[in-house]
This record gives structure tokens, sequence and C-alpha cells, in this order.
């Protein structure tokens, strides 16, 4: 996830000439069906994974019923090597929803007027998607050591100071699955992915907590996998808040030290114990 | 750019209810030629300009002289209020250019083959854009203090912690400006469409600073704009080292206290004064 780039340091007024370890980031393109769907700039690692929870995110994918092959392309097209490493198909269970999707992905980009905007957004998304009503309860003490535990298997952040992690956390606070990226909803869609590839969701007792902010984007991936509490190391953006609220999702920020801030869902938090 | 949003505060066992200022996102509706070409989320502020940048970015407009008008929409179809405030209309001098690049707009997202995989990203930008040859020459001890310079401007951050910022700077380390944003590449586009529409591109005399980290897209923004020096407080990614090295620009990354971190184009940085 990381390679040695050449790089000089500046200090004072030294120079020094040295090796420095940087994230990699690479175009990866997800295919439907064989042809062209979207190109996600990302940290190669868990494709498969990324393009389960980017199609699920882009709503291509409802469930793990919808799926058929998520593979890296094998055509005659795409060379040997590094790029055939950067392009991977997908099939759906039902190839005559390939059709309809590549033609409403021509249609979204014409047509993506304004019943995306402001207070609309918010009720749009609220009916499609299921309200979550998992009564999972966890400890607020529990919540306030996840950042350490997400930090402690970032290994590859330690290394370049380049990448978001994102990781799935039990009630209990074990760690079920970490993910990390150049890219921060790249994170959030290998975790959630990977749960999809297993057919584990409706994800309704895990946690989701990421290394940065949240914003809207954040949340509505969570809300397609059916997480009930989302936390971050950093703010939230208000429509991030905003969602939450619609659809009942717990939202905590600025998890860190002893404490945190709670936007949304009080009901799932307990303290005491 | 924030807004009062209501937050439980939780230390240790403790909750008490509080007000907390939240960075601002929502949705705005890029128009062109009152038909629909693209959603971004934002926070509101600098909306024409940030039209300007992601145009700019996207290849739609390549100059000032391609740039009709940019207004907020009036269409009797928009209503009054926070909904009108979140759609912007484009025209472009050549009103035959719009159908193309709608027409071309569908193209790509079903044609975004492999020809963006690996390095041939990098060799087909490298073409499609001008190397930057400025011959700008800035000292190491200026650009040590960039990041608390865009630091004290920043007042958004320091009240919600959630906003990101780029900004302008010239070779004496005068800030020329600044914009705030729930996204980074958002941030960019605001600063680079400012200066768009105020005709001054290309940027040969600007450093460009990012708060965050710098990737690909964020270097390829600036290379757009002309823009010979990116700055970023953390660390870039492979691809955007690549970019810079293939099409002349001086990245720096890690730039904080005494020194920084110089991955391409070090003729351009000078110490000793």
């Amino acid at each position: 996830m990381s390679k040695q780039m050449h790089v000089t340091r500046v200090r004072a007024s030294k120079w020094e000439a040295a090796e420095d370890a940087v994230a990699i980031e690479e175009p990866l393109a997800v295919r439907l069906h064989g042809r062209p769907f979207s190109v996600i700039m990302r940290t190669p690692g868990a494709d498969r994974e990324l393009a389960a929870g980017f199609l699920l995110a882009e709503r291509v994918l409802r469930s793990a019923d919808d799926l058929g092959t998520i593979e890296y392309c094998t055509d005659a097209e795409v060379p040997d090597g590094a790029e055939r490493a950067n392009v991977v198909n997908v099939t759906l269970t039902d190839p005559a929803r390939a059709d309809e999707l590549l033609a409403a992905a021509r249609r979204v980009t014409t047509n993506a007027s304004c019943g995306l905007c402001g207070r609309q957004t918010i009720e749009s998304l609220a009916t499609d998607v299921e309200r979550i009503d998992s009564p999972l309860s966890i400890a607020a003490s529990m919540l306030t050591q996840l950042p350490e535990r997400l930090r402690r298997r970032q290994r590859v952040f330690d290394e370049t100071g380049g990448l978001h992690a994102a990781g799935l956390f039990l009630p209990t606070g074990e760690l079920l699955d970490i993910a990390e990226d150049v890219g921060r909803h790249n994170a959030v869609d290998k975790v959630i992915g990977r749960q999809l590839l297993r057919d584990a969701l409706p994800l309704s007792q895990s946690i989701l907590m990421v290394s940065g902010r949240s914003s809207f984007e954040i949340v509505q991936k969570a809300a397609f996998a059916g997480i009930p509490v989302v936390a971050a190391v950093s703010a939230p953006s208000s429509l991030a808040v905003e969602l939450a609220d619609a659809i009942g999702i717990t939202l905590a920020g600025f998890v860190r030290g002893e404490g945190f801030n709670l936007y949304t869902g009080p009901a799932r938090i307990r303290t005491g114990d």
C-alpha cells in the first residue's frame, strides 16, 4: 500500500536526499458485465471489496443476492501486469439489470437535477433507505477506546502519514475489520464491501469508526449497510448530522481522549459501565 | 459557513446538553445552459468561484474566454430561498459547445475505460496539459511559514474543526486568496475559480497551499491553472508525486515547523535567505 520514493528533506537551511514511504494511489476501473461503469482513485488492495462497497452505495447492489461475480479483468484487451490489476469486472445475478443500470448512469449524469437540493435530499434519501431501528446498546467508555484500537492497526499510516482508515467494531469493542486508503470513502467502501461479499448485511450489530471527519456520504454508506452507529475522530458536517437524524443513526464526533460529542441517537449510548 | 446544532457532550460518565458549531454541507447543482451537469456537495459561499474552478478542472472551461456567465438560477421551476441558492447556471461563450459537452459527459460515464489506468493516466494527462516551466523561485524559509499564515485566516476551522482550507500565496509569502470547504477539492476549486473569473490564469507566480494531503486531483487542478508550486501540510499520494514530476510542478509535503519534504521540482526552492 506504499512505495519508496525519492525525496529531498529540507530542514532549516539543510538539504538531504532521502527515500520516503508514500501511500500508493492508482485508478481502479470498475466494469459492469464488461462495460465501463466508473473509475475510482484508490490505494490498491481489497479491490473486490472496494468495488462491492462502492456498488452498494451507488445502489447497483442492494444486497449480496444481486451480486454474481467480482473478478479482476481477464479480457485480452487489457494487458498483463499492473494494468490488469487495476480493472475489476462485476456481473449481476440479473444481467438485464446491467443494461438498465448503464442506461440509468447515463441519465444520472444529465438529470442530477434539483431533486437533490437541500432539504429534499434528506427526505428523498430517507424514503429510499429503511430507517435503522437496531436496538444496539454500547458503553460510552468503550466508544472512547476505538480511535486508539483503530490507530494501532493502521500500519501504513504510521509509515506514510497518508492514509485514511475505517474500522468495523462489535459492541464489545472487538475489531471486526479495518481498511486503509488514500480516499476516506474508499476505506469505508472496503470494510462494508467485505461484509457484503460475506452476505453479512445488514450490519445491525456494528459500529463504523472513521479516522477523519464524517460527511453526508459516509453516513449514507453506513445507512445502506444498516449500520446503527457511526463514530469519527473529527467533526461531522451539517448534512451528516441531518441525515443521521433522519434515518435513525447514532452519530458521534470528536471521539478522543475521555469523551466525544453525540450529535444524534443518544439512546444507544450508555454510561456507568 | 457553520451553524449551531444540538449536541450531547459526553465526558467520562458526565452528559451535558450543548450547542456546537458544525460546518455546513449542502449540494450545489451546476447547470450548463439550463441543463443539469453536476451536483457538488460543498460548503455554501463562493459558489460561482467553485463552479468556475470545477468546470476548469473538468475541462469544460479552458480559460476565462470560454466563460459567458455564472449566475444563481432564476428559473421559475426552482423555488425561492435556500433551494435557489443551491443552483448555479453557467453559460459558455460558444453555446454549441454546451451541447457537445453534455453529450461528452454522457460518453464519459460509459467510456471511462482503461485509458485512465496506471502509467497511461500520467502520460495521457501530460499531453493534455502544458508543461509548467515558470521559473518561479521561492525561499525555503518562506514556504515553512505558509501553514501558519493559512491557519490564522481559517476562521471557520477554529469554530468547527470541520473545514479544509486552500490558499494561494505570492512568492513573497503574501496571501492572495483563501477558501474553506468541507471538501478539500472544493476549497482548491474556489481559489482557482476566483482567479479564473478575474481572467488571471495561468497562475505562474502562485503557490497553492492545502491544509491536508495532496492527491492526484489536487495536483491536476493546479496543473490546469498553471500553478508551479503545490505545498501541503500532510502527505502526498504516489500519483500526486508522479503527476507533479511529469508536468514540472514543485511538490512539497509535510510543510510544518522548520522544514518540509520536497518530492519534485527542487530547482524552484532556494535556501539561505
